[in-house]
């Protein structure tokens, strides 16, 4: 193992640029030379790479987004797109790769390292926390108090003009964001993908709250459970009373980083660089159970289950 | 004047409550009573208020909202709403008004005036700055650096992803949020009901810029001009660039008021107390020429007239 | 069990708040009452004593510090203070005890426990992750990222005026904010209780580091480890160079509490009352392998001990 | 007029590279070549200089400190330094010259104005505010902003514990700061360089109140006017009660500017090149009854004369 590839790719997430400063920096330490691969797999299959060495990531650790940018790429996907980035790899005589980004990504890196056997590992990041036995990817919590602080100043308003109000957040598939700062904000109720949600018992309580004068709700929705505009139609039909959406949208994705997201983000650079010298291969590493850990992509990829009981129940017993 | 009257009107803006502790205790010192008026103008004709002394307002000042809260009263538009009002006020002997709020509050309050002549101040507070006459209200500049902050944030992931987006902010019928924040946040263009719009100039800016190799554009509209979800089909249609849209929303509206904010309030809570001591009337004050100013209402209520031009173009010229 | 006693003690902690209210209204969900005791033991041997419902905690989720106020009380400390604290449970009819605070707070309520057996049980909050077996407390995440973002406002100083800062951050016998935000900031050196260190070496660093043309310098030290003033003097007296002095201090104690910090406190909160439920007693309830657990109070309070290595040597190798 | 030099001075302020970004892209606008200048008069001396085009000011708006650095220069206060400056001017064909900074890059600017007659603009920019004539320089609303949250943070504190303390904000000459957040934090005293202080009134005030029960007291100090420390001591002398000390220091400094310091840097950046284009010189641009302004160098440079008596009655009445 002589040289290195790092590309980012999927929806950025705060802590990359983290991710990238502690691989490349970690592995000239460990006599690597490192390649930065621009556009995900865009840049491999484009040969847009660039040598990096410790100078060209200083003063990033603090920044959203991430300098190597990320980009959709459908012909990854083929098998002419794939043989085209790993001849690509070959030329510029990579010997590994680490590929940051979220549950598309280490789809994409496990069908690779399938056919062509290079060593590869990912690092999970993304602000949904989707990836299957990972406790917390990178940006994820920023994601969450970014949200949060939002909320919070919704409540103000809210709480000013005594009003109802459906707040979309981020989540597909997940959600992760809308659990967590439904309850970090004292937020009413919360609709997610992994969960029935009965509409009718919500309205029910929204009009019996109104009648012992609980005049104020938030109430939050994840984007992959149900719109905001959709929810807030039905509660003023079935409740006559006036309701306010807000989609957070893509405030959620950037800012810099928390401590949480750049001290994970660094951690897992430098296991990624690790498991590679040691020729480790098709894993993603993560956040479990409070520690830094591999995880085959094999596993990772599948659906993801999180307990959500505890969280919703608290949600709702708070309020 | 023995007891003054304070309400909050519109939509909450931070550092209403900022205002309401200083007209409180600086009326108390200079030794008047102050009847606080929940629900605005509601709740002058519903009765609900309450004695406040300089201990109910403490520790509100760097909280958004209002504790007076604030809400719609179609029913003061009414000439017999407006004659239950001024019962009420005459049963708890108040001997003069304070309103807190925007241009809505400052033409509800003028029409009061000119029915029962009670000495009337009006307090400049809206988040959209739309007083004419007044160059900065209470909760102005911390909207503004609300709205700069998420787009601050967004701005990572355009980079990053290398699209365009546009940004709906706040203002029906002001561009102030819109100018202000696409000069600080070093926007592409910029959409303000106070200016025609070339959407084609826009377009065609865009493709060039494509063509010269400028990839990230982030394009603000105030609300009042254009929908962000219309611009965003038109780029779309015309230029088969990959576009995304942000609706700020409510987040604007809330957030610990700004020192700005903060002292604007409490500087004019003071000079509107100072006002009714001298029986002055139908007044708004407000920040002019950079001091403390009060403006007569007749005039404050005509559509604000600003110079868009100077920032317009300095927005244009350094992207 | 029908009545609780709730307090907090010793240094605030962002998220007390949030676990107050997550104690007052997960208790009455489960049929207990609760009483809110002022100024923590002080206010047992003092009677000060308020019943809390759900309506005493509301908006608060989102605030520093503590509604029910923390005090120094060396009476406690005493045989009678003990008792009088006793007396006045028993005349309320107080069957349990939450206790919420840091490790002086876990070392006094075992010693009250081993005294009169009331069942007790603390939750671990303090800004310097300080309980042993605990792998963090509330309000160590908040202060960590207050830490973290002053950290990244001087570098911009530090990156303009090309010189060295020595910044000293909270921690007497506990090196966790410093290792996190020297990590989280990219700084170039960090002092902790925990370990020793070589002042000669840094300053040797320092020194070759100025000939390779690296100007700009942040040492972080941990309060208990070594002053800032001290350190500073030191580097001046061995390399000449220009030297500042920041000293954090109090303003990593307050602020609007994380995500991460409000969530572990609602769910700490509902494990409290849950173990006092079922007349579990002695011991502190934090998060441990990223679950929450409760620790025997016996081993919660000796001496913590943490894992420093991979953390210092990450730091020293990515600058 | 067809090239001009740009350099910062003094401290960092946050919108100077705003101001950078203005001058640069504005300049090129108006076909004028701009030449970077770093650190300062040093790098006027030692010649470094290099040319500055659109490009090298991308993503820079939002940073604080200055990319073109700053330091120290004593050099230039001689006549060799100056007239080697001048040389070095001379050389590399720059027809007039910006300068970025505080009252001291003012007088510097000044002095040399008066021997070489070379156009020169000074641009206001200064934490302190401490130009005379300026309302408001490039940064000051910022670092009173950071000083706010600052001193909200600790206010958690102080209320939850019940005790004093003295913070001491920057401003060696100017109580500008001190003045601002004192009142927008609603502290309980403020000492400036501008007033004199009784310090025996202040500790009889704080005596008086805490026989009524007034535990908590905020007392902000300009640290041109008296050291916390100082302050501290003599309160637990006369009063017995606790007391603990902040300095704030360098947080003031950085961070990323205001929507306020932005579109001032952006405004006076403009103004500074129309001024050179107009062969005008020996002038400050800043901010001026609202409104952008040139004064004069040689009023400028003197004692500021600014209006404390409003603010600090404002602070005494409302606590």
């Amino acid at each position: 193992m002589k040289r290195i590839g790092v590309l980012t790719t999927g929806g950025d997430a705060p802590g990359m640029n983290a991710a990238i400063r502690s691989i490349v920096r970690y592995a000239t330490y460990r006599n690597l030379e490192v390649m930065g691969v621009f556009r995900g797999f865009w840049g491999l299959i484009n040969e847009e790479l660039k040598q990096f060495g410790p100078r060209n990531v200083s003063g990033i650790i603090n920044l959203g987004g991430t300098i190597l940018k990320t980009a959709r790429c459908p012909e990854f996907m083929t098998e002419e797109g794939q043989q085209r980035a790993y001849e690509v790899i070959k030329k510029y005589g990579i010997d590994g790769l680490i590929i940051i980004g979220g549950d598309g990504s280490c789809r994409a890196a496990h069908r690779f390292y399938l056919n062509y056997k290079l060593p590869c590992i990912c690092i999970a990041a993304s602000i949904d926390n989707d990836i299957n036995g990972v406790d917390a990817t990178i940006g994820s919590d920023t994601a969450v108090n970014t949200a949060l602080s939002a909320i919070d100043n919704i409540r103000d308003t809210v709480t000013s003009m005594e009003r109802i109000f459906v707040i979309e957040v981020m989540g597909r598939e997940s959600g992760f964001i809308a659990l967590q700062v439904a309850l970090a904000a004292g937020c009413e109720d919360v609709i997610i993908p992994e969960r029935e949600f009965d509409l009718e018992r919500m309205c029910h309580d929204i009009v019996n709250g109104n009648i012992r004068g609980k005049v104020s709700w938030i109430i939050v929705t994840a984007e992959g459970a149900a719109k905001a505009e959709d929810i807030a139609e039905k509660i003023i039909e079935r409740t006559s009373l006036e309701t306010r959406v807000v989609i957070l949208g893509h405030i959620q994705r950037g800012g810099s980083p928390t401590a949480f997201s750049r001290i994970l983000a660094i951690r897992l650079g430098r296991e990624a660089v690790d498991l590679l010298l040691k020729r480790d291969s098709d894993k993603v590493v993560g956040l479990v159970d409070g520690g830094i850990k591999a995880i085959d992509l094999e596993f990772a990829i599948q659906k993801k289950k999180i307990e959500t009981e505890e969280i919703y129940q608290l949600v709702r017993i708070l309020t």
